[in-house]
This record gives structure tokens, C-alpha cells and sequence, in this order.
């Protein structure tokens, strides 16, 4: 189960402090610099031959990958300006994705989801932009940053030749991006649990499909704030955001409302889904219990009438019949078609 | 089930490339130019070929039938100076229904909703609507527009003298026109459901309800979209819709509306079928068990009286008597005549 | 169930053609001229000779009874300058109650509700209001407007003393009227059911209740928009409606909010009801099968013992035993009473 | 069940004819006037009468109790200059709780609620506020008055040293107040359905928790209204009501919210103690019917077995061997244990 | 369950008059006077001895612990002129948590949750925020504060040197905190629930999950209602609330925003455990009953044979025969075989 992160309890608000589920993962440093006709990627061990790499005409994309050192982070957030709130918040993994807009800088929090075999893996991922310079924080190695970090270096796409704000743009595109594929491989699930639903002995069905419930849920707590967040970005400062990033910034808009409608409608094919199994298991039951009572039912009157002829009374004038047997095999034959029909005509089995 | 259509992952953003579901269709160029006095339809390879039928004091309608072919599209699109991430919703058939304002021109998505059989099959089609000139990409061959078109062809109604934004409209109304379609087959399926919801051994009763309920989802994804597209478009510039269209998209928007509520009402409709055939399923069972029962019921004592008279202790005296035989017919007919007494008295069959 | 009904498909927007499931009425035409000072009620066959009947100082009502004759419509609404889609709405009884401004008239689709024995009847009633004339097109025969048109005639209540807004006032007021009518019926038919949710037995109360709710739902589907529509009223162009008027809207309004809570009263009602329903079947259920399981338990023991004495093994000294009859009885009765006290005990009957 | 209150159907809007469910009260008047400095309370049989005993230059409050006379009822209300439609109002006692302001006066229309032995009554209280003089009109004897009254005659607390609005801010304050106390009787009764939830004998639990969820219903259909009234108070003309009432004012909406909140969480308490109920009925059900199937389960097989040498086969060695006997009873005990052991060992009982 | 506190029934409204279900704890004084240099902490017996403490250059911070002594509680807040409403609300403990602003002061109610041992206690904190002075009544001992006092006391952190609104969030922002630990244990026991749902005969989950459900009911009633009031503060007098607090009083909001959406996921975990339980239980009967039907259609077929050769009728040639007990046992066994067979062909066990 998704554990509440807790704050620092009973430490003063703004404290630089890891606060998170996992063991921090070690802190390593990198920087690309790029402008339109050049870019690089160098990493360093410490804050300042880190900033030496800094390109001061084009634009600078620190990442910084592990959250386990707080003294660099607060070294490089600090030379940055950045609110001691903001550090706070860097440094604890339970946020919720937001965006917050500062004097000088914006500052968004969202989540990487990834499966790891069939676990969900949400990372946490935070971005501090402002003018001409990105930095991101992750809580742990692996991102989906590889795309673009290739465009970049290798001069390719829109990338090089616009502002940190399509930078800043094109992390949360390939955030969202990644979503995607969660959600393809849990629409893949579902498929599953389709033709799962029709097998009544299948114990582990309802677990399985709590589990993925679950996981729809944490989800949906990633994704809804994001598409709040992604909504009130054209009401920002027009200082961090170029106009021409409009229609960028819609489309991110646009793909995260589809992310979140898709989670919805899994709910609702999930709850569908559900709803066969119940009623497929019944139905199973049923006819089960069915044909089993119309077997014992078929028996107990003909069990009495045996029964009946294995009375020891002495005058049974019956037993002595020479064609009793026969006659009553016939009349219990007759009472068992009887009631086979009976049965089928009533639709019974 | 309907899979979640994935952005082109890892690819710079606005790229022009198809990505779909299924194959992409073979590309087709048509062409309708008309003003008041003439009209003429003719189609086309090239772009450049399509281009010289223009109408350049009249409306010009511009039909791309097909993705396939991706130069031809980036070369129209051009031409008019669209957007390449418009351009990539185009190629994209995994969009939103949504109606976008650029500086020179509108775009709108939609889908088109046909039935092939028994399978809903949703088409999306793009709009790009600028001054005197609308061009249409539509996913597949089929479409609703064969109406308009002859109207237009044969001097027909109002669409001859009116305005590109009408023929937009008159575009707009006939993929709201074919919903009614499958919305009629749809309640004509949900009426079948309600006769079949009383037969409790129909098996593939849930799996088509649900069925039907994952199609009233899409339709429901495709649909909300749209109509709050529409109820945003009295709203857009005065440079792409005159005045005199306001009435037409206001019933337009209403129609969407009713759409939308036609679906709400099926989807409570289904909700009290199933809840008739769980009721229904539950009573014949309770009925059918219990009447096994009963006869259980009734011949269990019974059995136990004829088994105590085929003991074999020497000394029983009631096996000598005379009319003991008798007397223990008697006895049980007695006995089941009492049960069943008790039991038609209290209301158990 | 209710269909769809679907507008004229492949036809051009705006055609005066009759759409509905049921057949057209034959139409009539009949017109009421009044002031402070006189009134009359005049009918005729065509609508020249309807019109010479107008109170050119006075306050007019024409009544359009049936939609048969599109001709007649199209002429009557030409001269009062009506928008073809407003006659379109006139003719398509499918239409969601709306009230549309125009230049010249305000323009109101609402739907009268009586119930026919046990049948809800719907009809479709228009209502074009424009200075000093109130048109009105009934579906069918039959409306709730007896009332109003005697105080009218018999120079009776304020309406003779009010300008034509209050005529519109009182028309919807009296169609507003008959939904509580209706909901009385419904009220009823609840407490009836609750009445019958007791009874296991009555298989036709489930296809009944859900029946009330798809009436509750087509109620729900009128009244909402009614509502809606009635809560745009104040904010419409003055030019239309007095500003004595107001207390008398806000009280429609009031009524309307008032039919709008009932009906979802109602929903929560049916809920309930259906829940008493479904414990009490299988509250009775579960007793019945107990106490039948309990007959049958209480035997089986039994039955095991007599089979016993019943073998026939050459060595059984019981059998030989003088009292080993009656002892046999006395252990069978004890065992029986003993399963009486433990299930008894036990609270299982 | 609540029957809805039907308007005057067929009536001219704005009659003094009263409206209700109950037999109208006999009407008999009272009249309190006071100022800082004096108070008095006279009872009267004529409305002249009745104003004889205003306080001109102090506050009056006028208690109109019963409303069969509706000659009364209207001289008063014209002397006040009283809209028609609010005459009417306070004449139906079908009305929704609201606020309305008129050009001289606010007119409120609320519900006073009690517990009479175990049936929750509904009494409606209507209240004309115009500058210094409240008008009361109550539907039947009993009210929830009899505090303020006495602080008013007896000199006390705030209400002789403040205006109109504070009285009329008293009168509602007691109504919300006597709201509290029904609640804590619906909130006993809650607490003695968690007691009687696990009781799967108790039939009347169901129908008695439906009562309860309809009261909750009337409940919510009383104070919703009311609460949304008194956040439109502060919105009123300030000619009504002055600056210092607004922490009043403030402080009774926040009482009204914390009645509607109070009722959502009853509600949610009656679904948790339906839940327990029904799996507590369900867990006993399933317990006593494995039970009652495991002793049939143990004893068929035994049955069989003594079957088996009861045949009277000619040639049956068993039959003829010293041991048979007693070696039978062993191999059934050691069946029977058998099967107890695979029960238990599989956890069954 | 959780009573309805009633007001003062009957009695003037703003009267001082100790309202809860709990009785009032003793009251004790304690001041905080501080400021960027110095800080102390004294407590005192009466009001004036303790106004002697404080700090009329710095900040002070009174505790009012207990509200058992009116008296001392009406001196304190007449001399610091605080509204006799304000007064109500502190002394009555079943007040919704809110946030007031009154001409010199700000007025806040909220509860601090914690769990001594099983249980869920809530006590009200009240806290008045004037001009460099804050006012906190609390309910009973025990108090989330004891981190801040030590700060305070011991110099720590930014406290010292921002002013009384600081001081004001950070006693707001320990009782957020709070919530996570409550949240934290309830999640683990919501973990235990999931363990538990597998376990049928575990007669006390439903009513234990009842028991959480009703906590997080419990719960909500008291962060909605703060969530709520801090999305006001920025709304409030910028004489209370410096600019630069801006950042925390989001960052506060933030935290009751996630403690809401952790308490609907938690909502939802429940409702799924609910679902596993439901599902395992009557998975499990399924399968006891369906096992121990089998054994009985077994053997009941059986039981009918040796009855038919316990029958004594004279003319039976097979009892004669030599083989016809072992055919007779071949037979049987061939049946139960086939039936074995036929219900494993089946997938019925």
C-alpha cells in the first residue's frame, strides 16, 4: 500500500532534509550547455566545477540525480536563490506534482512512473527554471530525459534553436510521454483481466485486480494535479514563458486531460469487469448446485420406495407378488422420467 | 478494448507522422470549389494538380481521404501555413475531439461514428477552416458528408449561398446527424437486453451488456469533447463566424447536448436491466432450489420411517400386526400431507 | 423505452418537416383576442381567416393544434417572421425544453406530462411569444390550458389585466401545474411498492419498479432543462417581460426547483425500496432453506441408525436383544432432541 | 411516505387559499411590543384589535398561529402591503425553505422540526421582516418560541436592546437550535441500529433503517434550502439588516452547515450499518448451513455403507464372517473420523 | 458514535457557558513572551497575574489550557476585546474548524487528532491572532505545541525572528503534522485490513472497517473544513499576514490538501478491501458447499442401489445369483467413477 510520506515532524518548516520512502540514492552532478551552434554534457563531483561548465551566452541544463547529499543540493539551490521552502520540498519525495511561481523562478514538481516487472515505480522529479537556466532534481538513476538529451547533443529538432522554456517544455512532453506506456501495459492488464473474469476459480482474480484499482489510483493522484498544474501555466508570468510556446503547452495540456480520461475510463472498464466476474461465478455456482440438487432429488422418493419393500412386516401382500420387482423398477422409472420432465419442462436444467 | 493511442514516444514534438490503430489508408485528393452560380467536384494526385481547381472568389473544399501518405499532407499544410503540431494532431488518430484558434485559421477534431455489423466504428476526421477555404482529413474511405456535398453539387438549400463557416457547420451537423444513427441501435440493443435480462440461463448476458456499456463509454469520450468544443465557439474571433451562423451552432450545440444526454439515460437504463436480470436470476434460482428442497424435505422422514421397519431385531412387535403395513402407509401419506399443509401455509411454494 | 429521436438526416438544416415517433395530428387552428374591456375564442381552417380574428389593441393567443400540415405552420410562422430552425423545433417533437431569444420573439419548448391509465404521455408543446401575441403548437389534442382560457373568457383573475408576458407566465405555470399531478400518481405508485417490497414472491416487482424509474428519468429529462430555462428568464432582454412579472417567474421557478427535488426524492425512495425488497427475499429465503436443512439434518442421523439394524450380518447380538426395539427408539429420540436443543441453543429457528 | 404538495391546480396564481396535507389550524392571533425599556404580549380575536397593541415608536412582533382563516390572513397581509404571492406562499404549506426580498420587506418561509413519540413532524413557519415589526405565521400549535419570548418579556439579554433583525435573527436561531435536537434523537436511534445490525433475526431492521434514511431525506430536503438562504443574508439590502447582525448572521450558517454535515455523516453511518448488517446475516446464514451440510455430508456415506449389508444377496461372505459387525462399525468410524479430520483440517468449521 | 453537539438550546446566543460531551478539563495559564533577543515562558493563576509576563516590545504567546473556568476565559478575552460570539465558539467544543476575521483580530478553530491507544481523540484548539499577540484555548492536556515552545525557548530557528503571524502558522502547521501520524497508523491498519479480508471466518472485520470508516468520516469533517480556511487566508487583511509568509501558508495549504486526498484514497482502499472480503468469503462457501454437495450426489445414487437389494420381495432372481454382490459393488463403483468423471470433465471441483 502507498505509505503517507510525513513531513519532518516537529522540525522547523524549511529544513533541508531527505524525507522519503526509499534510501536516498547517491547525488551525482551533470550540466549540459547548449546554444544553437553547440552544445555539451559534462558531469562533475562538486557545485562550482559543475557551474564552470555553466554556458553563459545559451542555455544550461543542470540535472542532478540522487537526493542523498543535502549539502551540495543546498550549495547549488542556495548560489541559485532559491526559497528554503523549495529545498524543502526538493528533498521529500511524498509531494504532490505542482507548479509554484517565485520571483525569479518557476519551480514544478511531477512524477516519473515506470514498471519495473509488474511494480509501478513512481520517482519523484523536480524542476527549477529560470531564465535561460533548467535544473532537475531526481530522486533516483533512470528518467526518461534520453530523448531529449540525444536531440540536444546530436543538434537535432525545434530544441536547439528555442529557450529554456521548450526545454523546460520538452521534460514535462517526455514526463507525460511516459504515461503513456504505463498506461498501455495496464490497458494490456485489463485486457486480461477480461478473459480472466469468466474463470469462477481463479482465487487470485479479485486480489489482482485490487491491486491494479490501487495502482489506477496512485496514478490518478500524479496525473490530476499535473493537468491543474499544466492548466494554470498560461496564467504565469509571461517573464518564464514565451508566447510561442503556446500551443506546446496546450498540447502537453491536451495529452494530460487524454491521460486522465483514459484512467477514468479503466475505473469504469474495471468496474465492468468486476461486475462479470460476480456474475459469472454465480452463475457457475448456480448451475452447479442445480444439477447437483436435481440428482438428489431424483433419488430420494425412489430411495423411499425401496425403502418401503425392505420392510420385514409379515403380511406385505406386495412381496409376494411374482411380478412385484418388475413392477416396481417400472413405476420408479416412470416417477424418475416423470420428474425429468417435470424439471426440463420447467427449464430447470 | 480500446487501447490508448500513444504519442509518438522519444520523437521531437510536432513531427509529421502517422500513428494509429489501424493501417493507414492510401491518400486521396478531392476537390469541391462552388459560389452561388456554379459548382464543381474533381480530384486530384498531386497537391499542386488539386490546387489549380480552386475557387478563388468562392468557397473552396479540399477533402485529404487517407493518412497514409505524409509528404502530401506536410506539403498542403504548408501551403496553408498550418502548424506542425496541428499537423501532428492530424496524423495523430488517437486525439481528442477539440476545436483550436490559431492566428489564420480554426481546427477542429472530431470523429465520426459509424456501425459495421455489430462493431462501433469511430473515424476521426480533422477541419482545418480558414477564410473561403475548408479542408477535411478524414482517417478512412466512408464518411457522413455525402449529403452536403450532393447539396452543394446540385444547388441544394442554404449551403450555396452562404458563407465557408456554413459549410462548416453543415459539416460539423452531419457527423452529429450519423451519432443519432448508432444511438438508435444502440436503445434498439438495450430494449433486447431488457427481454433478455428475465431468461436467467442466457450466459453471454453480462459480457454483452458490459459490451454495450464500453461503447456508450467511447461514444460518451468522443462526444463531451465535442460539445464542450461547441459551446466554446460563439466565443472565437468574428473573423471566422458570422453573425447569421449563431442559431446553427446554437442548435448544433443542442443537439450535442441531447447526444450526450441520450447517453447518460442508457447508461442508467442498462443499470436497472442488469439490476432486473440479477433479480430475476436470483429468484428463479431461489425458486428452483427450493422446490428441490422441499421434495428432499418431504421424503427424508418418510425414508426414516421405512428404514425403521426394515430393522431386523427379533423382537419388534408391530411387524406381526396384521394391518401394520397399511397403518404405516397411512401413517406417512399423514405425515407428507401435514408437511406440505405446513408448508403451503406458510407461503414456502 | 424511449427512443431517440432523431432529426432529419441528410436533409439541410432548417426544413419544415414533421419528426416524431408518433403519427402527426390533424392541425386546427384557433385564436383568443382579449383586453381588459372583452375577449373571444374564434377558430378557423386557414390562417388568413384565423388572423382577421387578431386584437390589433389587445393581447392575441393562436393556438396551433397538431403538426400535420406543415404548410399551414410554414405560413402562420412566416408572418410572424419566425427563424426556419425555430419552425424546424416546432415540427420535431424530439426536441429538449429550451427557451432561445430572438430579435423579434422569445421561443419556448417545454413538454406537457399527463398519464394515460398507467402510461406517462409526453407531449410537445412550443411557444413563440412576441409583443402582444403568444403562438402556441401542441402535438396532440389535450392540454393543461382549460384553465387559463376560462379565466380568460370569463373575464376572470389578473391575466385580463396584464399584458401578454403574463399569458406566457400563466401557460407555463399551468403545464408546471400538471407535473405535480403526475409526481402525486408516482408518489403513490411508491408507497404501493413499498407495500409489495414484503412480498418474495411478486416476480413482476422488480420489472415494475424499474419501470417508475425510467418514468422518474424522462420526468427528470423534462424538468431539469425546464428548470434551467426558467432560471434564464430574469436575465432575458426586458423588452420581453415586465419587471412586475418577476415574483411570479421566481415562484415558476420555485415550483419547477420544487418538481426537480421531489423527483430526486423519489430516486432515493425507489433505492430504498429496492434494498427493503431485496432483504426481505432473501431474508425469507435464507429461513426457508434453513428450516428445511434443519428437517433434513435432524432425519439423516436417524435414518444411519435404523440402517444399521437394518444389515444383515449372522452375528448382530443387538438384534437378539429382548428391549434392543424400544432402547433403539429412546436413543433415536434423545439424538433428535438433542439436535433440537443444539440448534435451538444456537438460534438457528 | 411525503407526499408532494400539489399548488392550486386550475387556480388563478397569487389566491389566499390554503394548501396543505394537514386540517388547517384554527388562526388566533398574538401580538409581543417592546423597546429597551418595556415589553408586553396580548393575544386578539380580530386583526384591528390585534394592532391596537403595536409598539409605534419600538419593535413589534405580530404570531399568527393556525391558518384556517383566511379572511384574517389576508387583511393583515394587505394592511402590510403584502404581495399576493406571498400570501399564497405562506397559505401553502407545501413550500421550500427561502429568502425573498420585496421592495419593503424580506419574507422568509422555514421549517420547524420535532419529534412526536417516534414521527418526526414537519411544521412550516413563514416570516415577514419589515422595518421594526416581525410577522410570524405558523402552521399549527407548538413552537420553538417560547425561549425568546420569555427573554423579551422578562427583560433579558441582547434582544430588547437590538433592532428587528435581531429578533428576527432569534427566531430563526431557534429554529436551527431545535434542528440539534431532532438530530440527537436521529443519532440515539443510529446507535441503536449498530446494536441491532448484528441481529440476523431482527426483520424489522431494514424497513426501520429505510424510515430513518427517509427522515434523513426530509431532513435534507428542509435544511439545504435553508442553509443556502442564509448564505444569500449578507447579500440582502442593508436596509434590512444591519452591520452588527453580520457575526449573527455568520454564526447561524455556520450552525446550518454543520446540520447539513451532521446529516451526510448519518447517512454514511446508515450505508456502514446496512453493510454490517448484511454480512452479519450472510456470515451466520453461511455458517449454519455448512454446519447443517457437514452432518449430512458425514452421515451419507455411512448410510450407504450399512446399505450395502442390508442387501439380501444369497451370497454375501461378509455376511456369514463372526467379526463383520464390529468391523463395520470401525471402518465407519474411522470414515467418519476421517472426514471430520479433512473438514477441520481445511478449516470448514 | 460521534454525538451532535448541541448549542446552548434555549439560551441567548454569545453566552459564555461551557458546551462538549467531555467535561471540561481544569483551567491552566501559561505565557510565552520573545522576541529576536530573549524568551520566557511563566505560568500564572490568575489574568492579571499572568499579563504581567507579557512582552510588549516582542511577541507573546498565551496558552489557555482547560475551559472548565468561564470566568478567567471571559476576563482574558473582554480585555483583549474579543466579540461575545468568538467567546461561544471556544467554550463550545463541537465547533466546525473556520477561520474569522473580526475588526482586530483573526479568529481560528481547529482539532488535534491523535490516538491513545485504538482510539481517535479530537480536541478542539482555538487560537485568537491580533497584533503581535496569539491567544490558543485548547480543549484538554496535551498539545501538538511542545516542538515550537521548545524553539521558541531555545532559540531555534526562524521563529524568533518573524513576527506573531509566523508563530501563528507554525501552531498551525504542528497540528497538520499531527494529522500525517494519524494518517500513518491508519494506514497501517488499513495494510492489517487487507491481510484480514482473506480470512472468512474473521467475524469482527466488517464491523472493524466500519469502525475506520467512521474515523476517516471523523477526519474529514475536520480537514475539509481547514483546507477550506487556509485557501482564505490569502484573502484575508494584509494587517494580519505579511507578504513574505505567502510561501509557507501554500505550503500549509499543500499538507491539508494532501492529508484530504490521502483520506479519499484511503476511502477507496476500504472500499476495496470490502470487495476482496465480500468476494473471498462467498468464494469460499462456493467451495465448501460445492465439495460437500458432490459427496453427498455421490453417494445418494449408491444408497438407491443397496436399497433395491434390500427390498424382500420374494421373485428377485438377482438375489440368487452367485456373482451379483460383486457385480453389484462393480457397478456402483463404475457409477461413482463416471460421475467423478463427469464432474471433474465439468470443473467442478
Amino acid at each position: 500500500m502507498d505509505k503517507t510520506e510525513r513531513p519532518n515532524l516537529g522540525i522547523s518548516p524549511g529544513s533541508p532534509i531527505y524525507v522519503g520512502e526509499r534510501d536516498p540514492t547517491e547525488t551525482a552532478l551533470s550540466i549540459i550547455g547548449y546554444d544553437i551552434s553547440q552544445a555539451w554534457l559534462k558531469s562533475a563531483d562538486t557545485v562550482d566545477e559543475l557551474l564552470a561548465h555553466r554556458n553563459p551566452s545559451g542555455i544550461t541544463w543542470i540535472n542532478v540525480n540522487g537526493l542523498k547529499d543535502s549539502a551540495v543540493i543546498t550549495r547549488l539551490t542556495e548560489l541559485y536563490g532559491i526559497h528554503p521552502l523549495t529545498v524543502e520540498d526538493i528533498l521529500d519525495t511524498g509531494q504532490r506534482p505542482k507548479v509554484e511561481e517565485f520571483d525569479d523562478y518557476l519551480f514544478f514538481i511531477f512524477k516519473y512512473l515506470h514498471l519495473q516487472g509488474k511494480e509501478l515505480i513512481s520517482e519523484q522529479i523536480s524542476m527549477v527554471f529560470t531564465k535561460n537556466t533548467v535544473i532537475t532534481f531526481q530522486e533516483m538513476a533512470g528518467d526518461p530525459f534520453s530523448g531529449i538529451r540525444r536531440r540536444i547533443l546530436n543538434n537535432g529538432g525545434r530544441v536547439r534553436k528555442l529557450g529554456a522554456d521548450y526545454l523546460a517544455y520538452g521534460i514535462l512532453d517526455s514526463v507525460v510521454d511516459a504515461y503513456f506506456l504505463v498506461l498501455d501495459e495496464l490497458g494490456a492488464r485489463i485486457e486480461e483481466f477480461e478473459d480472466r473474469a469468466m474463470d469462477e476459480k481463479d482465487e487470485s482474480f479479485m486480489p489482482d485486480i485490487q491491486r491494479t484499482k490501487q495502482e489506477l489510483l496512485k496514478i490518478r493522484r500524479i496525473v490530476w494535479p499535473l493537468r491543474e498544474s499544466l492548466s494554470l501555466l498560461p496564467q504565469l508570468s509571461p517573464a518564464f514563458i514565451h508566447e510561442e510556446l503556446g500551443p506546446f503547452i496546450k498540447d502537453l495540456h491536451d495529452n494530460a486531460i487524454q491521460v486522465a480520461e483514459t484512467l477514468d475510463t479503466y475505473r469504469e472498464l474495471i468496474a465492468g469487469v468486476m461486475e462479470v466476474n460476480l456474475s459469472a461465478v454465480s452463475n457457475r455456482m448456480n448451475q452447479v448446485m442445480k444439477v447437483l440438487t436435481i440428482i438428489s432429488t431424483l433419488f430420494i422418493p425412489l430411495t423411499f420406495i425401496v425403502g418401503v419393500y425392505g420392510m420385514n412386516f409379515v403380511f406385505m401382500p406386495e412381496l409376494r407378488h411374482p411380478y412385484a420387482y418388475p413392477i416396481t423398477w417400472a413405476v420408479m422409472i416412470l416417477i424418475a422420467l416423470g420428474m425429468l420432465i417435470f424439471f426440463k419442462h420447467r427449464h430447470w436444467f
